[in-house]
Parts: structure tokens; sequence; C-alpha cells
């Protein structure tokens, strides 16, 4: 699969990604998690017999949002209601496979201007009906489940149809997109005029520019492209006041940078209508390899010294010794065949001359640090299944198994004994409920002052899969803020982190979010409960 | 003079820089001046004699504040408070020339922990006194002259005694450096360990860390090293309400980026008591050189692809036609003995291998615009003339010439633009006037996307030095606005651009603003007026 020919697809409410690229389980999975004693539980509900709540929003206001965006543009049809209703996190997955649909829009209203959008805004605003700005719609963090208490029903505003490319400066080698634009769709735009965002995060088939944005996404690139909110030096931002329209310049000395403010908003603050964008050009060479380290700590030093030292190559990641023993993308482990050490990739994109001197020096340290090439097989089949790992979960949910994922970031300094601490208190709660988990780890993106640690973890479907992840969760944020670290690198906030980010970002940090969302937002109609507690 | 050496020095409140490095007018410059027919004005007012206004603070808040820091740290005296009296701007200079110390603070407190600045806050607050944020007061933008009307006085909070390098992070490269520190001294520290910062501001020798950040300070090397905004991982704020510390992580998915929130507020929202700072390390290698270019377009053609696509020097800059041809540092001008042409300098720090590649490799680039090198020896009087330019400033005002420096930043599509236009609408004004001037300008920070814009421009002083100047500005400022630029690259915002900048960011961002202020500072003594009016 290219990185640009990802058709536009119907995504479900009840799996990861694009259905047509759903997976079974290989067979040496399956018949470990027989060997675990492992059962399939009781089978997902169908979505045709999912149950839907009542549309509570007000006929005046339903009537205004049509006259708004055009009737045809404002839908309550169940097929819409379902597609819009969370996000793509395991606990969003379980509770629709249990046929609950509790925070399903009532509403699905698809504007098609910046302007439109203001005006959703201001009839939701004064009927006081609560949105959720929508555009991939690939929240891990409950960031599409807002809190409806005391709202006259809730409007999910789906961006798809702000999918243009507005602008395209190729002196300053920036691109306006809007924010309904999805990856594969941006890329196929920009690539065609020889440029490249060079944003892939594992949830590229689904995720949009707005929500990129919205969200501070990082892609698995990031070390050579720098992450989403690198690359935004423009928004406009439809607010239910009006409209916000900030990055003037590459950067400046005028004041705070309020992009820095909307990006990683959430939609609690506005709904980005577009964003502009630095642009790359198309690589003309890309190399990947893989590399086996004796061990974490040493794949570590060398991740470490290649950041702050260089040359950074495109793409840097090094899986732990769990993650490498179970890693499906390198089934064969290696030279001597044998899953040992950890698993780094590399890849390097660019001019040729560029990559192979970056190649040969970044080489040259990865060695030093006891790195042992095991070529270019391990980095392409890294490449080209990079974006297939989450398609697992769906049959492992429906074998009986339990996953999902955690990421956080911190200091060089602080990384091991974050990832002990983070390992050890999920293992621990996992454990207590009876449902031992086994905890992979990899570092996927790397600064000069430090890296992210995301963690898979998998185990049994205990009886209320729900609360026992709940549980797990509450340990893992638990050993997260006493190391020290951020609750996210790059899930986001939304309402799953929310108590810890509010611990993270202290009284006067709150405050200021508040602030700023009472600003834009007086009536608090914009995502409520997303980023900040009502 | 090395990067280390400058010691700690008494700044003066009517000139530029360390008395000690005062000049005189070269030969040549004085010639031309007599030649225009330019003649000495009235003598500058000796500081001795400039009367200073009467103490307002009351006495039970000069109890209060010497309780919270100590009777020897809050001061009265003559010569304390006019070294507190506004920054380093020609108009800031003139007015002290003339003997106008209006804006002189009552009360100079230098408070010697977080905590006795969060006291202060609190005594001010309770007082209603103002409180100017003080540590290099190198301010050229009126960031230093509060608007002091219905306040019961006015103090200078002077940081200079937190100077600590607090922690040193060698894994994770960083350091937490004190507000107070000097650029100087914060390098003999460091450097001594192996490291830099490489933010090296043209007012290096008295700016601070605190400054850089609440400024959003950009060095001579931002093209290597970055701007200081991109090396600040971390902040601890003093407030009227509290401390707010910000920056648990290199980057993160958690929300907004707070730490771009406080850097640029100037000091209005809070007292940055200390940075944590990324390191690099000192390099090993160091090459300067000089190239010229044909024309201005072509040097800015060469930057604009050094800065896309690289490879990225450590120090870029390029000055036009007319600056090339008084160009002091470079008298020679050049292999062919002309001043034509467009002087451009190349600057490359890091390891040998890496810095002869890169040079190598940008010097192709260069050579393919156009340029023709003209050696290190140019490169080598940049690099140690770099503070000294300003310090022509004194002796030029001494002489009856007026000179002052303005900047701002744009897309590299607008870049051609802008210039024509600040320049045609800076000598129309002072045209008008009866008082040509000439208008030099130089790049000397590129981004991928744009690149910044500095002029200096230089004219008779007329009868109304200050009002001349005014009408001036207010014309650069238009231009800037109307070519949709920022209206400071690195200057920051102050009084002087406040009312542009509101324009800039237009009436919602402005309230975001207000209400971030209002939040941190619920009385509004933190220097009231600079930034956001009142």
């Amino acid at each position: 699969m290219s990185e640009t020919d990802v058709p536009v697809v119907d995504f479900a409410p009840d799996r990861w990604g694009n259905p047509e690229h759903a997976i079974t389980l290989p067979a040496a999975t399956q018949a470990a998690l027989d060997a675990l004693g492992i059962r399939p539980g009781r089978a997902p509900v169908d979505l045709q017999d999912v149950a839907l709540p009542d549309v509570v929003v007000p006929d005046e206001a339903r009537t205004a949002l049509a006259a708004a965006v055009g009737p045809a543009h404002v839908s309550d049809a169940a097929h819409d209601r379902l597609r819009h209703t969370r996000g793509w996190s395991t606990p969003d997955i379980l509770k629709m496979r249990a046929g609950d649909a509790g925070d399903a829009p009532d509403l699905v209203v698809r504007p098609g201007s910046h302007d439109e959008v203001v005006a959703v805004l201001q009839v939701c605003a004064d009927a006081h009906v609560a949105v959720v700005p929508y555009s991939g719609g690939t929240s891990v963090v409950g960031g599409l489940a807002p809190d409806r208490a005391g709202f006259a029903g809730v409007v999910a505003l789906d961006l798809a149809r702000l999918d243009a490319l507005v602008v395209l400066d190729v002196v300053s080698r920036t691109a306006t997109l809007q924010a309904g634009m999805r990856g594969p769709r941006a890329e196929e735009l920009l690539q065609a005029e020889g440029y490249t965002l060079g944003h892939f995060p594992q949830s590229y088939e689904g995720a949009s520019i707005g929500g990129y944005a919205a969200a501070r996404s990082a892609g698995q690139s990031s070390a050579g492209y720098g992450r989403f909110d690198d690359m935004v030096v423009g928004l406009v931002v439809a607010t239910p006041r009006g409209t916000l329209e900030i990055g003037t310049a590459p950067q400046s000395a005028a004041g705070p940078d309020l992009r820095q403010l909307v990006l990683g908003s959430e939609g609690a603050f506005g709904v980005i209508t577009s964003v502009t964008v630095r642009l790359r050009r198309v690589p003309r060479e890309r190399v990947f390899e893989g590399w086996r380290f004796p061990s974490f700590e040493s794949g570590a030093e060398a991740l470490r010294r290649l950041a702050q030292d260089g040359p950074l190559p495109t793409v840097l990641r090094l899986s732990d010794e769990a993650e490498t023993a179970i890693n499906l993308s390198d089934p064969s482990g290696g030279p001597t065949g044998e899953a040992s050490g950890c698993l780094a990739i590399t890849g390097y994109e660019g001019e040729p001359d560029d990559v192979a001197s970056r190649r040969a020096a970044a080489s040259a340290v990865i060695e030093e640090c006891g790195g042992v090439a095991v070529g270019t097989d391990a980095g392409e089949r890294w490449r080209t299944g990079r974006f297939h790992g989450p398609y697992l979960r769906d049959p492992l949910l429906d074998a009986g198994a339990f996953v999902e994922t955690l990421e956080t970031v911190t200091w060089w300094s602080n990384v091991a004994r974050l990832k002990a601490a983070v390992t050890e208190a999920v293992q621990a709660s996992l454990g207590a409920q009876g449902t031992p988990a086994i905890v992979l780890c990899h570092v996927s993106h790397v600064y000069e002052t430090g890296a992210s640690l995301y963690f898979t973890v998998a185990c049994a479907q205990g009886e209320d899969a729900l609360g026992q992840w709940a549980e797990a969760k509450a340990a893992a944020n638990a050993a997260i803020r006493r190391a020290g670290a951020a609750i996210s690198h790059h899930h986001g906030v939304g309402t799953d982190h929310r108590d810890t980010y509010d611990e993270e970002i202290g009284p006067l940090g709150r405050d200021i979010l508040r602030a700023v969302k009472a600003t834009l937002d007086p009536t608090g109609v914009l995502n409520p409960g997303v980023l900040v507690a009502r």
C-alpha cells in the first residue's frame, strides 16, 4: 500500500480503521491464546441492533441548523449517528460491541464552509446544544464523548465537506488545507505537486488535518519531519464568538504563540476549519532497516546520542525485549533466528546523497552502542506493515483477549524509571484482578531532551472488561504522574486523561484553560468536559 | 572578546551596552555627516542632573516589601532608580539624554528567591503598586515603561540576585537557569561543563535568561541553535496568585503548550523566575565566511534554498545593497575593493567533519545562486564585531544624527514586497519631515517558510527627534500591517508595538490575552499597558 492510495472508506464504529483491511488472528497467536485458556466471550451486538437514544435537540434549533448548512446536511439517520459515536479506543469499541450507543449525537451536521461552521456554533450556543467537532473520528482518549448533562442535545459537527487544498504557496513552501481532509487525501494532493507533509500517525487511514492539529498528532516519521505541531504555521478557528485567525509569520516575538494554544485544544476552544502547514519535498530516496540491540538500555543510548548529536534518521524507533520477542512484523527474529534483544528501526528519506551520508554516520553511532544490523528487509516489513498493527485488536477481542495501548513522554534521564513504573503498575493492577498481563513497550519519538514511551497491554478479557481496564489505566496514569511524566505524548487528553492532566498543569494552568474557553465559548457548548472539567 | 568573558558591568541608562565598550565615530562617518551638514545638537543632560519624580509608593507597602525581601534589597537611591528607567531604544536614550526620567520606578526591589518574588507580587497586588519585571533591562520597544496611571507607584522588580545554575542534567542535556542570569554568565557556567546555549542576540552583553524567554529572543546563530523559544523546555513563573510551573516533557499532546503562552508574555502575565533550556555541546570547530551576491534577490534565493532544502549553516545572514555599501564590518568591500552587491555571512559550528560537509554543500548552493566567496576574514570580522554595531549609535546621536532599527518577519513569498513597503514608508515619512533617511536592511533569521527583515534607519536629528521618529515608526508599522507581516520578529511588543499587535491578533486574540492576564494578575499590576492595552 502506498501512502496515497487509501480510498475514502466508511469507517465502522465498532472496529479499528478501514473494514477492508480487517485481518484474522495468526495461527500462532490463536494457539497462544488457547494455551492460556483464553476463550471467546459474548459475540458483539450487530450494529443494526444497537439501540440509539432519543433525539432531544429542539425543533427550533434543528431548523436553524438546517438553515445554516442546508437541510441535506443535517442528519438524524441511525447510520450517521452510530458512525459519529465515540472513537477508536478499546473501551470505545467494547462499548459499541456491547450495544451501548449512549454517547451517540442527536444529529450529524455537515457544514460546507468556515462561515457555516461559525453559524452552526452560534445556533448551538444560543440553543445550549453541545457540539462535538468531528473530522477523523479517531480519538482514543474519549475526545468524542462529551459530558452532555444539562445540554439540549449533542450535535456532531462533521467537517468532511471541508476537504479542499485552499492555497499552495510553493515559494514559502506552505499549503492551506481544510480541516476535514484526511491524511491520505492530503498526501495525494500534495505529492502530485512534489510535496509531502511527512505526517504518518498510526491512525493515518482515518485521521484528518483538523484532528492532527486539535490533538497535537505525532507521526511515525517525527524525527525527520517533525510533529504536526511543528508543521503548523497558521490556523483558522471558528468559535461561537466568531473567527480567530492566527499565524502571521513563521515565528515572531509579537507576544505569546497563540497557535500553540489552539494546537492541543481538542475542540474545546473552537473548531479548527483550516490549517496552514509547511511542506517538504517528496523524498527521492528511502531506506529503512532493522537493528538489534543487546538490551533496551543500549538501544535507548543510541537513540539518545542520535537525537542529541545527530545525525537524526527520519524514522527512529526501538522495541523493548518483550515487544521484540512477539513482534509479528519480524517473526524470523533476525539473523540468528532468535527474537532476542531489542529490535530498532531506522528510516532515512531525502536526496540520495543525504540519505547515504546520514545513514552511514547514524549506523556508526548505532554500532558503537552495540547495535547489529539485521538488514533492510526488517525495515521494509515495518514500513509496509506500519498501519496494520491495530487491526489485530478486533480479532483479539473476538477471541476473548483484551488489548489496549497507552503512551507518555519524559526526559532522557527519566526514561528507564518511567518505563519500569508504568509496566509494574499495569502488571500489578491486572495481576491482582486475576488477568495477568503482558506489557510491551517501544520508543517511537525522540527529542534532544527526551523520548516517548508507548505501551501495549494484553491480557485475558475479564467479565467486566471496561472496569478491568479502568482500574489498570488509573494505575498507569498514577504511575506516570508520580514519575513526573506527561499524561500523553500523542494521544491527547480527551475525557480519559482529563483529571490526570489537571493535576499535571496545576490549578493556575487549569484556570488559564478555563479562562480561554470562557472567552471563546462563553456558554461552554464546545466539547463539554473534554480537556477541561466543566 | 570571547563569548564568556564579559564582566558584570554597570549599564548606564543613557547609552547602549557596556560603557567600557563605548566607541567614537570613525573619521569617514564624521566626514559624511559634515558633508551632509549634520551638526551636534544639544549636549545630553548629565545623569547627575536628571530630576527624578517623587517616590509615591505608600509607606505600608514599602515596609511590606522590605519584610518580603529584606530591607537591604529595597532601594529608592537615585542611582538605582535611574538605572531601571526604560530600556535601550533610541527614544529611550533620547529621553534620558534630555533629562526626562519620568518613567523611573519609585523603588527597586531585589528578591533573592522565587518565593520572595511571589511575596513581592502579592504585596504589590494588595497595595495596587505596578510591577516592572526587570532582568537585563535591554528592551527596545518600551517594555520597561508601563502605564502608571491609577497605580500607587511603580516598583522595578530586579531579578539580578536570581542568577544561579540550579540544575544541570547532562543525560537529558538540559539546564535550569534562574531568570536574572545574564547571557555571558550563562555561557561561562555552561561552557565550563562543555555545553552552550548558542544564543547570542545583539543585546547579549546585557540581556538575561528571563528576558530572553519573556521577549522571545532570537540570537544571531538561530539557524543552527534555534530561537530562544525553541530552547525552552520548562518555566517557573511567579504570579500574584502563586506559582505556575510548566514543561512536563520535551513535547506532549497533553493540551495546549502553555510554555508558548508564557514565552513572549513580557512580564504581563507573571514573572519568569527560572527557565529550563536544552543545551548543545560546545562546538569543536567554527568557520565563518563572507559571500557577495550580485543582488538582494539572488542572495535571498540562496538563503531560502538553504532554509528549505539545507544544509543550514549555524549563522546565515544577508545585507542588502545599501547596508553592504556602508558596512563598517567590511570596509574593504571584498575582493574587488568595491562595496557592490550584497554581503552575506555564513557560519558553521560543530564537529569538524560536520562543519566541513555542511560548508561544502551549502557553498555549492550559494554558488549556484550567484554568490562569490570573499573569504573567512570577512566572516571573522563580522563574528568578532557582532556586538559592536549598536555602540555607534551614541556617538551618532552626539553628532546630531538619528539612528534606530526596526524589524519584522514574513513568508518567503512576501519578503520582497515587505522590504520595499517598509523602506518606502520610512523614507517617505522622514523625507516629508525634511530629514531624508537612508534605510539599510538585512535578513538575519531564516525559516523554512520565511525570513526576518531588519532595518536600520539613519537621518539628521530634527528639532523634535522623538516626534520625528514616532511619525516614521508609525508609517513603518502601518506598512508592516498592510503587508500582512508580524510587527516584530525579535524585539517584542512592549508599549511601542502594542496597538499594531492588537490589530495583528484581532479582537478574539486580544480577548484571550486579557483573559489570561486577568486570571494570573487579577488586579493588573504586572507591567500595565505592556503587551495588552489596559
